[in-house]
């Protein structure tokens, strides 16, 4: 099999990593519209070879769209124009836009909305690492819009990665991840703003920041081409959990502000049942 | 030397375990009033011995408060009052309360106020850990107030947990806390409280909580045994904080609610600027 990864950054170099390690693929093509980005890939060895988007659809017969969602927007429709029977999946974070965009393409069933939720806080080919989906949850979006046969071979690629396939249709993928994966990086984004904003000296943080500050804040790295886009796609389901949790903040200040160790003590109890389902 | 640690929690034990192994101490003598985590403290070997408040004071040569900043300002005076020339230090994360209240008392100065900046979100004995403070800050307030002595055999003690020693006034480590450490735990309970609220269903919450929700809401997890009197004491200071962070996420929810991506972007830049100081 040959594979084409369209995007050489974190998500899309650590598949073409493991892909090919893991003898899912014999050849990986990159796609890579960065020319720093394409060298590093090419000479860190994260694909075969880095060959133009058409060469690259042409040559391929499963065709990974690693690209920050808005771009994927524009480019999956322009890709299922190019193919006949070859395999298509993106990879974003957020799916109804993406759906949409092709839900009348003659070409639909060839192509599978896939969101494997698996990444760190870095990008670029850089931060491409083996073993980076290992065990972790993958969705797969409106299956049924999908060719079974097509379905069959991303089932085996994201087993081959090693993730647990979930079902759920784009709407309701959007809807959940606003709540338990993108309003923690806003939170993240907002902790960042507040620290940098009070604490000048920022060698105060530097010497202060324990190992929990650090694992909140760290989020806060993440790439804004990937996540403008995502916020913005998925507009109406993230307003709507930030505006949850602007309520439960105010909450906690006001508990604070009343000096109230009682409803402080309630509500850090109620956020406690999350050890229940966290590890 | 002999080390008397009272409040057999993740901080005590985790003391008492490396101040024996590495040394430190000759004997580690435990109080804790709790029967259950008493029994399990002597039971896992974290003390030598689990003793009576006034025993484990006349004992001991160096005495470590390490129970909630609520009832270590209640405690600290008495402990001081049946104290000479023995050495007594708290570890808690608020300063000033414990500042003030033993501000004129005689044994003042065989007092020294420590904050070891190192934890996890568990509790308990059997959250005790060796190595928990090795290579992370250790602040040490007020220090003037406090026999250059006492000062020196808490250096040392310090040192022997490899920690970084910071000097600062109680009430600027309150200020600084208040920025670094205690504003990531409220919105880490803020982040739970929104997710449970919003996601009735905890198994996608399982089965879609991904490496980024875990660490940002990991803290979540923190004991109300501890939190409510830090939040409670340092009021003032967290408040002030709170209130510029409800300011910067209803930044982001104006810029996310008029779809308007070049804000979105320019507060996600404005947070990146985190990765030159953490990490």
């Amino acid at each position: 099999m040959k594979v084409g990864v369209i995007g050489l950054g974190l998500i899309g170099g650590s598949m073409a990593i493991d892909l090919k390690r893991r003898g899912f693929a014999e050849e990986v093509l990159g796609v890579e519209s960065e020319p720093v980005n394409a060298a590093a890939a090419e000479k860190i060895g994260i694909v075969d070879r880095v060959v133009a988007l058409e060469d690259c659809v042409s040559e391929s017969d499963v065709i990974v769209l690693a690209v920050p969602v808005g771009t994927a927007v524009r480019m999956l429709p322009r890709i299922l124009d190019m193919v006949s029977d070859k395999v298509v999946i993106d990879v974003c974070s957020t799916k109804e836009h993406l759906a949409r965009s092709v839900k009348y393409h003659p070409q639909r069933k060839q192509y599978v909305a896939t969101h494997p939720m698996a990444g760190t806080e870095y990008s670029g080919p850089w931060a491409a690492m083996p073993g980076l989906f290992d065990g972790h949850a993958c969705i797969i979006c409106d299956s049924e819009e999908s060719s079974p046969k097509a379905v069959r071979t991303v089932e085996e690629l994201y087993s081959t990665l090693n993730m647990r396939v979930i079902y759920m249709n784009s709407s309701n993928h959007d809807v959940h991840t606003a709540y338990v994966s993108h309003i923690s990086h806003v939170t993240s984004f907002a902790l960042a703003l507040t620290v940098l904003d009070k604490e000048k000296d920022e060698k105060h943080i530097f010497d202060l920041a324990s190992g929990g500050f650090s694992s909140t804040v760290r989020l806060a790295k993440s790439s804004p081409d990937m996540w403008t886009p995502i916020l913005s796609q998925n507009r109406e389901n993230v307003l709507h959990v930030m505006d949850t949790y602007i309520e439960k903040m105010n909450a906690f200040r006001d508990a604070v502000a009343d000096g109230d160790e009682d409803r402080i003590r309630a509500l850090i109890e109620d956020a406690n049942r999350i050890r229940r389902i966290i590890r």
